[in-house]
């Protein structure tokens, strides 16, 4: 397991996850002053990928760079508000997950074991 | 701007990336130990969508529920892992791609000023 490349890819998962939030807050921020820019930013956000960050802001940079820079300022501020909140909001959100998803697991176990007990007799009616 | 609520997915989207991260350790470790449930594992993770993490484990579990407990574990160790070391690698990794952009914009700015000055005669000498 080569958990520094995992930490690597994973903070660059982070960098484009927070790209896309930038582009969405860019997109709020503009419905209010300058609605056909909002529009605009929509509209090219549906048609480039934004799932690779920093592909989509070299095309947004070609188009509009005034949108280009102001998107790099406001994922910079999104990194720097959440940084500091990620390890403590990881682990317990990856503890939560987990036991919920032993829980329901041991749920359907023991409903399953209850139903199809080996060697007990089948049913007497059901028809379905 | 709502931060709670962005920070709140951002966690949301590291757990289904970690769980991801999770399944292609899992098949490299079955690899070296069992090739046909590696196999399996891989067929499995290309018809389910492992982008939602959770109804992936979901469906696994239905499935094969020894690998679905593995997984569990495997992506709570790589949370362990990662994450004490995201807050900074998520800060430089932002300022250093930002810095990037940047950089590309302006030498981008400076050859299209370069070619097209309006009306401008062509520049006499100064090359840098």
């Amino acid at each position: 397991m080569d958990v520094k490349h995992i930490a690597k890819q994973t903070s660059k998962t982070l960098i484009s996850y927070l790209t896309y939030q930038a582009v969405r807050t860019v997109i709020a921020q503009l419905a209010e002053t300058d609605p056909p820019r909002s529009l605009w930013l929509q509209q090219f956000t549906s048609r480039e990928n934004v799932q690779d960050g920093e592909r989509y802001l070299e095309a947004l940079f070609r188009e509009q760079q005034d949108l280009g820079f102001r998107i790099l300022t406001v994922r910079e501020h999104l990194a720097e508000m959440v940084a500091d909140y990620l390890p403590e909001m990881l682990r317990t959100g990856i503890q939560q997950a987990n036991r919920q998803q032993r829980c329901q697991q041991l749920e359907r176990m023991t409903q399953v074991s209850d139903v199809s007990v080996e060697g007990s007799p089948p049913p007497e009616s059901t028809t379905d």
